[in-house]
Formats: structure tokens, C-alpha cells, sequence
């Protein structure tokens, strides 16, 4: 007989934004077109200079890297947050492999098992994963899309805080919800962090993403909870770049650097050839981020208009990252993210969205949401919608308004 | 005031394979050569066709690949373990980002927060960190240097057990014993697993590395308990490709290969150059394996043949992997190997050593033991071995024999 696997094993939630992916294999092996807007995987190229690093890799032998990351990688680091503003020394980086891994250090080095985490719900899905694996509960402050997911109001956190909160995980800009935070909403959660004695985990992998002239607070600049801070961070969508896995760990707190080089240590080093090639990002010129973010805006405006003209469609128009959370006229959007794979096609397209369920921590919420990336070309994306369209037209759990 | 740190952060042990590191930079900053026996990063280059794999990659974006590995690199893993009489399904496989990763994913799916795990010491000194990570605790059996740290007696497993008990890890061929179990050893070990119901976590990631006509038995080859078995694997050593950061998962056990794939998917995905860079492994000739481990066993030799000759050191000859667990004549290994970096040099030349302290849960246990990696051309390693010598006959703390 098999051993049984662990409860956090079982508790371990398989990826919505994933889960969808057989079939739309199968769609696309019957020839169906089918528009990813489930996953934040741009479609911009990754800038040239970085592709073109690999051909100056001149080392025989892909030897371990330091545990924290390479001198010229750190100092790439250093540059890059010198240039948004923030002055960092060599003991308060940790170079990861990806966000991800800095998630799970961050969760490791504030937490122990049994501890709770507030977050605020929609979230990113994966905080689940990592929480689990760390034997934390995630501890869920519901928003609202009629508010913009922007922060639930102090009465809220007071009555989520238990015995056993240790920090608060925040993504800003924010993914799933497109949410930028304002300055007011920050302090408050500062002020919130400080008289309770919490970390604060700020996941800001979209932080160049932002629209409308707006700009991303990075909690690097909440000087008063300076040491409460421990900033995630990824090159992944910065450039385009998801697949090498790079990113670093940030944090004034001298324990929390000190935790975080150990469990890097632990894993030996991130990714040697990534560290490589994100040194060819110091080779782009002052336009690149602004470009990009031109484009998504002219993306996300598209996305915009297109969705809130469907009939019982309801968003609010995103702020910033790649990402909305949209109500659709269905109970059962899961239901409907099948359907729309499994037996729908529209002139031989079709789309696969990520239903909003696996983004709530409180059962039953997000029935009726998805989350959209979009991260496609505008002519997929104005396709994707038109097919989007037309699928809720013809889908029959359509909910009558 | 900052918030205080997690109890796991304040346990997560630092390295001690890298924790000389900062001393060896200072003493090649004073111009001495420092020869690194404490970390086992081959001075092998990486085959040639793995190198060149870097000239081929023609994509504009660094996507993620999917979470469980590319189809091209699970391919490159059925094959490679068919090759040596394993029929995989791709059910059965996760690639990982390195080793490491698969470790943390065996311990978290086979474990919750507060259950033990059973190793024999000295070990892997990397496991005490994702034990610290996951919540688990490890439980050593002491094995001994006089019996070449074979697997200690039934009465010390019977002993070892607890009701919190839930899985065993074997490293085999042994890092840092150098030891390869024998066929009745694992045996005794599997039928201990299905007696208590225990998986068996082993990490072959030097599989290959076995001398004197030896073969390393992997834990797949053990029927009985097929669903007992976490295999944890690795490119690293096998290709001198340590920095690309590459590996696998292997089980045949269903709930526990769902459970690797649901936390592969919280962290999206392995690096995708790593994974483009080995199928490069295929093009390797069937003799590779045999001229590297021609090489390490010369260098095995040289190294058992030069540390015997020293006196009052004690080592039996290593059977696999490239690492001894060696006592020298000294009380203390820490001050001895601080004292090497920072007091001593031999015509110009010093040595580092991870002292063994840092491999034993047992405190006090390994205090007069260094592990030395064989990592080095033999021209270095002899020069190494004459340092060491010279070192012992002036170090003021050396003990009287």
C-alpha cells in the first residue's frame, strides 16, 4: 500500500491559470484558433540586446553562480533600482530565481507554519501555492470590483487580524485586478503594518506597468516601515522575459537579508545564464519602458472598450500590470471557460480565459469573473473579443439580466 | 521597531560549504592561491554539445515553458532513464529547477509542518535548509567513518522512528561520504519503508559517479516499494553543468507526482534555457560517462593515496560521487579551516575545506572531519593535498597523536 501524501500535498491547488490548458490543446488539434488570455505570457519579443547575450557566453563549463547572485548581475540590480529612485546596498538584495522564489523566501523569513498572511482578495493565485507549501494561511480581505479592487477600509483589516498575523502580502500594480495603489491607500497600510508589528510583502513585478500617466509607489518608499518591507521582484515581464526565471528579493531588514542569502545558499544559485542575459537590458536606451508601456495602454483601451460594450460585461478600466478582472452575465464562469473550449468556435476561433474562482480565498466568490490577460497583439486581442462576444451570445448558462 | 524574524529564519543553518567563501576572497586578495575543495563545482567544462546549444536558441521571447518541463526535455528524460533500464511514463516526471527544487517538492509533498524525516549522517548539509523551509525535522542515524558510513544497524532505524515519521532521504552515491550502498543495504532499507509505511526520498544525483567497477542502484530499481519512491535527480554533476540550474522529480506514485506538478505550476516554470541547453546530452557519445568517471576515480585515488599519507588522517576510499568525509588531527575543523584561509600559506598556495560539523544534525558529532570535494585536475589536487599536509604539521592546534 502507498504511503499517503501530506496534507499540504492535497492542499496544494492546481493552477487556474493553467488548469485550461489540455483543452485547448485539444481545440487547437481540431484546428480551432484559440486566444490565450489565461496567461501573462507577453507576446513582445525579449529586447535584442538580451537575446543576443547568448551568443557572448564564452565560459566552458555553467559553474554554480555566488548564492545571491553574480557581482554583475547585483550590479545591474543596483543600477536599476538606483534609476527608479532607491539607493541599495550589496546586504540588502538577494538575487532569485524568478518572483516566485522570492515569494516563498519572503513567506519562509516572516512566517512560520501555522502563522497567517492577510492578502487582499482577488490575489495572485500562486501566493496559494507558496503559502502551502510554507504551511501558512493565507487570511483573504475581500475588494470589490465596483471599487477597483482598490484597498477594503481599515474596519476590514482590524477584523482580519488575529494572534498569529505575521505580514501582508500586497501585488502593486496589482495582478489579477490591473489596480495601481494610491499614496493614501499605502500609508494606511503602512500605518496599519507599523502598529501591528507586520512584514509587508510587496510583489511589484509590474511596476514599470502602469497607464494614464499614473505612477507606481514602490513600498521601498514607505520610509516609517523601512524595515518591515521585503520587495519581490522579476525581470520576467520587465523585459519580456518570463522563461529564464530571474528575479531578486529585496529588503532594508538586515535579518530578513541575512534569512534570505541562507535559503539561497540552501539552493546553491539562481540561474547562471539568466543572470547572463539580464545584463543586456543596461544596454536599452531610456525609451524602451515608456514604448512598452504604450503599447499595453493602447492594448488595455482596446480591451476596454471592447468588453464594457457587451452586453452585462462589467470592469473597471484597469491602472496598471496586464490584467483585469471582468465580470461576465454567467453563474458559473468556470463552466463557461470549459464550454468555450470544449464546444464553442467562432469562424474557427476561440478563447481561453482563466476563471476568477482560484483567485478568491473565500469559497464562492469570482463565480462570475474572469481574469484577462492581455498581453496579444491588438488584432488578436479585438478577435479575441468579437469571439468572447459572440461565445456569451450563444453560451446557454447565459445569465439573464 | 522591525518586526522579528520567523523561528524557521533564525534555524536556517548558513552554508557550511560556502560559509569561507569572504576568507578565501581575502586571501586571494593578498595574492595566495586558494584551492576550493569545498564545494563540489567540477573544473570539468560542460560537453561541448551542450555549449553550443546556446547558438541555436532562435527565439525572440523567453517564454515560460510549460510547468512541468518542455515536451523536448521530458522526451531527453524518458530516454536518458530507459538508458539505464527505467520505463518512465510522462506521469511519473516533473522537471525541476535543479535538484534542489525537486528536494523542497519531495519533502513538501510527503510531509506537513512538524513531521520527521530520517537521514543518515553526515548529509547532504542542503537537506537541514529545506527541512528548515518546509517545517520538518530531521531525525539522524549516525553512521561512522570506520565503516565507510554504510547504513547504520536495524536497532538504529527502529530506534530513529516516531509516530511523526513520514519519509526517508538517501543520498546514493553518497554526497559527502562518497559511500554507494550496497544491494542488501537498500533492500533492508525498502522493506523498513514498507513496514512503517515511509517514502523513500532518494537523490541520485551522482548516479554515475562510481568507481572500481561499482554500480549505483537507484531506488527505481526497488519493486517492492515502487510507490514509496521520490527520486530526486539533477544535470549539474552529470554534465558539469551545475549553474544551469536543472533537473527532475521521478515517482511512480500518482498523488505524489500531482501534488510536484501542482507546486511546479505555482512557480510557473523551470528555466528555459536549461532546459534548451541539455538536450545537448543527446548527442554525447555512448563513451562520455566512462571518460569522466575514468577521471574522477584518478583523482580519487590520488587524493585517498595523498590524505593517508598524512599523518594521524583518517579516511576509507571513497566508492562514488566525488567527496571523502576525512578526520585530520585537529580538535576543531572549523578554527582549522578559518586558520588555512586566514594564518596559513605554503609557498604561496592554501587550501578550502568545508568542515564536516555543518553535515551532522548531531550536535558535536564531525568536529575533527572536513569534507573535500575531488573536484579539481590532478596537477591541482596533488599541489592541494601537499598544502594540507604542510598546514596539519603547522597548526598550533593540531592534536597529538
Amino acid at each position: 500500500m502507498a504511503p499517503q501524501i501530506s496534507t499540504r500535498a492535497r492542499q496544494m491547488p492546481p493552477s487556474p491559470i493553467r488548469k485550461l490548458m489540455p483543452l485547448a490543446v485539444s481545440a487547437r488539434r481540431r484546428g480551432i484558433d484559440v486566444f490565450a488570455l489565461n496567461i501573462g505570457q507577453p507576446d513582445l519579443e525579449t529586447p535584442e540586446p538580451m537575446l543576443a547575450r547568448l551568443g557572448t557566453f564564452a565560459d566552458k563549463t555553467f559553474a554554480y553562480t555566488p548564492s545571491e547572485g553574480t557581482e554583475a548581475y547585483l550590479d545591474f540590480l543596483q543600477e536599476y533600482y538606483r534609476s527608479i529612485g532607491y539607493e541599495l546596498t550589496r546586504n540588502q538584495i538577494v538575487g532569485t530565481t524568478g518572483g516566485s522564489e522570492a515569494i516563498l523566501f519572503a513567506l519562509c523569513a516572516t512566517t512560520n507554519p501555522g502563522d497567517d498572511v492577510l492578502v487582499v482578495e482577488p490575489f495572485y493565485t500562486n501566493y496559494r501555492s507558496f503559502a502551502t507549501m510554507a504551511g501558512v494561511r493565507l487570511v483573504a480581505l475581500t475588494s470589490s470590483g465596483e471599487d477597483g479592487f482598490h484597498l477594503p477600509g481599515p474596519a476590514a483589516w482590524d477584523a482580519a487580524l488575529t494572534p498569529k498575523t505575521k505580514a501582508v502580502i500586497l501585488c502593486n500594480p496589482n495582478n489579477p485586478t490591473g489596480t495601481v495603489y494610491a499614496k493614501d491607500e499605502l500609508e494606511r497600510l503602512a500605518a496599519f503594518c507599523a502598529k501591528h508589528d507586520l512584514f509587508l510583502i510587496a510583489d511589484e513585478v509590474y511596476r514599470e506597468f502602469v497607464y494614464d500617466g499614473r505612477h507606481a509607489r514602490s513600498a521601498l518608499g514607505l520610509e516609517e516601515i523601512a524595515d518591515h518591507v521585503v520587495v519581490v521582484d522579476s525581470l520576467s515581464k520587465r523585459y519580456s522575459a518570463c522563461g529564464i526565471r530571474i528575479g531578486c528579493l529585496v529588503t532594508r531588514n538586515e535579518a530578513v537579508w541575512q534569512a534570505a542569502l541562507r535559503m539561497a545558499q540552501g539552493r546553491l544559485s539562481a540561474p547562471g545564464l539568466a543572470q547572463w542575459v539580464a545584463l543586456g537590458a543596461r544596454e536599452l536606451g531610456s525609451g524602451y519602458f515608456q514604448s512598452v508601456v504604450n503599447e499595453y495602454q493602447r492594448r488595455r483601451d482596446l480591451l476596454y472598450e471592447g468588453l464594457r460594450a457587451i452586453p452585462g460585461v462589467f470592469l473597471r478600466k484597469p491602472e496598471g500590470a496586464f490584467y483585469t478582472v471582468t465580470r461576465l452575465p454567467v453563474d458559473d464562469a468556470d463552466d463557461f471557460a470549459r464550454w468555450m473550449l470544449q464546444e464553442f468556435e467562432h469562424e474557427g476561433r476561440t478563447v481561453m480565459m482563466a476563471p476568477a474562482g482560484g483567485f478568491y480565498a473565500t469559497p464562492g466568490l469570482g463565480k462570475d469573473e474572469v481574469r484577462i490577460a492581455y498581453v496579444l497583439k491588438r488584432a488578436n486581442l479585438e478577435s479575441a473579443i468579437e469571439v468572447l462576444a459572440a461565445g456569451l451570445e450563444a453560451y446557454p448558462g447565459r445569465r439573464e439580466s
